[in-house]
């Protein structure tokens, strides 16, 4: 069994849990609200971030049922923000299914997203008046958005510095990784050391979590990816592979691959060329090793931690992170 | 001196503080998602709403700051559904200038939405624990995106009846507009016949201030609007003063309204069609009529309160928002 169905097993109580909340959070009196968002909602994905949310909580000695409302929040934090992605990129499936913007068009799809952040609106006003959590995902969604308009604004300079591009995941993909650790954390301890543990090895996993999404684009099948390979090199994105293949090709190559992100190839011939380049210049094995460093470094902010199941589930799930094939 | 200016400077140290809010509460670290958000957020309009959260906390004699900083989240929500709605629409020009999407594309402009909103978040989680704002307003955006999702899966739908429209605009518009008028009580009182009255004055002046803006997009030209006349004509939007037209003409016009609903028509025809059809069976001044009854009761509700300056400048409003040419 792979190590991730492991973890699944080890809180399957608990994920079952957190899929009642999100769909009895989610309803609207409006059907056709309710089948547009349990479209999105249900249609899987390996819901990482309530793993997290749960793990970190157990980890710190929570046991309760607070942990599947804040599973359930980030996770429709993250499809809003999927959703959002995916009429920006124009993409047509997403997690092996068709996107909303195929199905009934932009206009649902952006309203969509926004519904799904007013219910998350919603599930924390119910809370406690002393709850941390609003603050820590008022901060999130708010670096989620900088980071997504910086990338969007930057996507066409070719002079970003992995510095940089990694500054932006952190905001984009890692500040909702790491909030799904700290609001777990947060229900089982006060403790400082042990929320700064829980916070690094978040912000960790969440950088080697968006540098092999970035990878899987160029090396997965679409089937497998449950959308379509190639995206972000269609959409002319720059991300981590790119922004490493760049600094070490030649001036001949650097100026082909800026025509290919401009899209001023042909797309067959673009997606050669990089599969090329990648291959001679071991691209795909730097990145991830550079991934597989990350999730090191979140294993070891956890040595602070009890060891009990729930931490090893976390640190298998570093290494999840990193050798996923999808 | 027209109402509505003697309105603005009755309040008018309270608008300017309103607007340091905006300002203030919307900067990012990042300087074009700076430059993108105040592009939106100065981009004018009446501020009506944050004007309703003023003169609704006066009238219930609050004269504090907590004012200024609701008025700007009402205002941001506000902006927030108008950039999204301009993706949606794929709209040009907006309080007359260019629109997010025209400037740099869909992506910023989800995205910026996307942002306002966060800093929403931000601003109610600094206020006090018992404070009822947070969940009034998760409530309002809720509504508001399933009035603007139904709204968008009902195009085309020409069967759709008055009553319907009315439900569905209410959640849309009305919502936010009574929002803000109890989240100005709210400061003020706690007297619940007090609360009642504000909460129907803003129902009623919603739906009033609703179909006007259904009627001005036929009468008004673009360059009073700020937007582009005809805009919901050209998305084949069912407004208030097709739904009364198509309910008094007869089965051939109804035809050729469908037709032109469904864009099957030249865009020229389509609106000299549309302004003789409205001609003819009076449609503007019979939904006018209907917005001045909206807005008397909106008058009505009112007289339980003490007649001070700030509820003779609600009257004054309640007007304003029929007789408004823009």
């Amino acid at each position: 069994m792979s190590s991730f169905k492991q973890i699944v097993e080890l809180i399957a109580d608990d994920l079952t849990a957190v899929e009642a909340k999100l769909t009895e959070q989610t309803a609207s009196e409006y059907s056709f609200v309710d089948m547009a968002v349990q479209h999105v909602v249900e249609g899987g994905g390996k819901r990482l971030r309530p793993i997290l949310v749960v793990l970190s909580a157990k980890v710190c000695g929570y046991e309760g049922s607070d942990a599947h409302t804040l599973a359930a929040v980030v996770e429709l934090i993250h499809v809003a923000s999927l959703v959002h992605d995916d009429v920006l990129d124009e993409a047509a499936i997403r997690r092996g299914r068709e996107t909303l913007q195929t199905k009934w068009g932009n206009k649902v799809a952006v309203l969509v997203g926004d519904y799904l952040h007013a219910r998350v609106l919603s599930m924390l006003v119910a809370r406690r008046a002393d709850d941390p959590a609003m603050a820590i995902l008022a901060d999130t969604t708010q670096a989620m958005c900088e980071g997504e308009v910086i990338h969007a604004y930057k996507s066409g300079d070719f002079d970003i510095s992995e510095a940089e591009y990694l500054k932006i995941i952190s905001f984009k993909t890692g500040k909702l990784i790491t909030a799904s650790c700290t609001l777990g954390a947060h229900l089982g301890t006060t403790d400082k050391q042990t929320l700064e543990a829980l916070t690094t090895y978040g912000q960790q996993i969440g950088t080697a979590f968006q540098i092999v999404d970035d990878v899987l684009d160029f090396t997965e099948d679409t089937d497998k990816l449950g959308k379509n390979a190639f995206g972000d090199l269609r959409e002319g994105k720059l991300t981590f592979p790119i922004i490493y293949a760049r600094s070490v090709c030649n001036d001949d190559e650097k100026q082909t691959l800026e025509k290919v992100l401009n899209s001023n190839t042909d797309e067959a011939e673009a997606i050669a060329f990089v599969e090329s380049l990648f291959q001679h210049y071991g691209v795909e094995v730097h990145c991830l090793k550079v991934a597989q460093n990350y999730a090191d470094r979140a294993k070891v902010a956890l040595t602070v931690l009890p060891e009990i199941p729930a931490r090893v589930a976390l640190e298998q799930l570093a290494d999840y992170v990193v050798a996923r094939e999808s």
